[in-house]
């Protein structure tokens, strides 16, 4: 299915120091989308309603219930239901087993014995030599922005990207901060691109849960205009992936594994 | 439990035009929490470390697990496992009968057959004949962005609080936008305060998860410095609830119902 659009006009009564003005502004849309994978309730989310062949790839190569691209065989998306309809097959793992581990998706702390960080230390550390110059990284991020127009517009809207030493590689928008990474590790699945030398870049806050995204997917380096958690401070440092935030203007704070980071 | 900190100074490499320095910088704090309700587990969410009552409280309120403050008869948190150990008894509604509906937590789209929008359309529309001058909610908006001493330090938090007439009743800074809403909607429930003449301020995006929160404890004004989606302006449309974004310095948006709203 095409696009729909990820922001609309609507009438707005406009107070500003004592004037009333009736004007229009776009407003961000929120699409509201229910998974069913092989015919059997997955998910339901919010979303922009954009990318959704990639959104249902990297949802479902972050719950581990794709392996290659071959495994999903079609999506499907049923505008007038706000369904989408995804069928995998081959070596694709079955949904059952992974569910409850989506539903009660949480994080753990460094140190202690929560589940979550015990599933997160099944994951292994990365082992990318890749290596970025600051300088590189701004660019990065100020084209990010540059780009990210419907934030501008509405101020609503995340966006996240994969870049490398040569730029930028795909980008996406999504009213969800984890659609947004979802689409961009879904783009980089479905056309076999390897993650393992590349950055991945948030408008956003650098959440546990999308750390452990970029673990999954073998990525050395996440790159913020905002804040990283405690959380994902201790597990980026355990699974050796360089984070970075705060990057604006000619400013950035490297939080761990500076190596990677050419200053 | 006495609250954590809900953000800790960590070892930042910070790279400035060309200049390194190794600084300490404050991180927010992401706790990751097992609720249980009476023995069985319920959800696992990340939060910030304070107002453990008043999130269980607002969780449950939302979830309709608990209808009086009577029903909520015991509340632990057992920091070394971060769990959050509920007990209810009297008239609560029995776990099992709402836990699916919080598994597939989504939104509908206005006009269609959603499985959602017909859930929101069971909450009653707002009765509220409350009425609030533009300089008041100018004046609340400005209170909650001075007193949001953690954004300004960490850049990863999220405020929510409750007003009235006459000033700000509480309010709750969390990681998560939901959360900080639970913690002010637990707050009223825990404290017996009535909501239905009050006004919902937050920090971010008024998303319509947030909205269908105020609506359910009949809140008749939501109040952000950022925006609404299409889908809250749609639902707050049918559920007569007043909705202004964009609330900074001199300036407001009215998105829906202004009449509550004193020009």
């Amino acid at each position: 299915m095409a696009d729909l659009p990820i922001s609309k006009q609507r009438d707005i009564t406009s107070y500003d120091n004592g004037t009333v003005r009736h004007i229009q502004d776009a407003v961000v849309e929120e699409y509201p989308l229910t998974l069913f994978l092989n015919r059997a309730e997955l998910a339901t989310m919010v979303c922009s309603p954009t990318g959704f062949n990639e959104l249902a790839a990297g949802f479902l190569l972050s719950e581990g219930l794709v392996r290659t691209p071959a495994d999903l065989i079609e999506v499907n998306v049923r505008e007038e239901e706000g369904s989408l309809l995804i069928r995998t097959g081959g070596e694709a793992p079955p949904a059952n087993e992974t569910r409850r581990r989506h539903i009660t998706t949480g994080a753990g702390k460094s140190g202690t014995d929560f589940r979550f960080i015990n599933a997160a230390r099944q994951i292994l550390p990365i082992q990318s030599q890749a290596r970025f110059t600051a300088t590189h990284l701004l660019e990065m991020i100020d084209l990010l922005q540059q780009r990210s127009a419907t934030f501008v517009l509405t101020g609503g809207v995340h966006s996240a990207a994969l870049a490398d030493q040569d730029g930028m590689i795909c980008m996406f928008e999504d009213i969800g901060r984890h659609n947004a990474v979802d689409k961009v590790l879904g783009y980089a699945f479905l056309h076999g691109i390897s993650s393992q030398d590349k950055i991945l870049l948030l408008s956003g806050r650098i959440a546990s849960e999308i750390l452990l995204k970029a673990a999954r997917a073998q990525i050395p380096l996440v790159l913020s205009r905002s804040a990283p958690t405690g959380l994902t401070i201790d597990l980026a440092e355990e699974l050796n992936i360089t984070v970075v935030g705060f990057a604006r203007g000619k400013r950035l704070s490297v939080y761990t594994h500076p190596e990677r980071v050419l200053l």
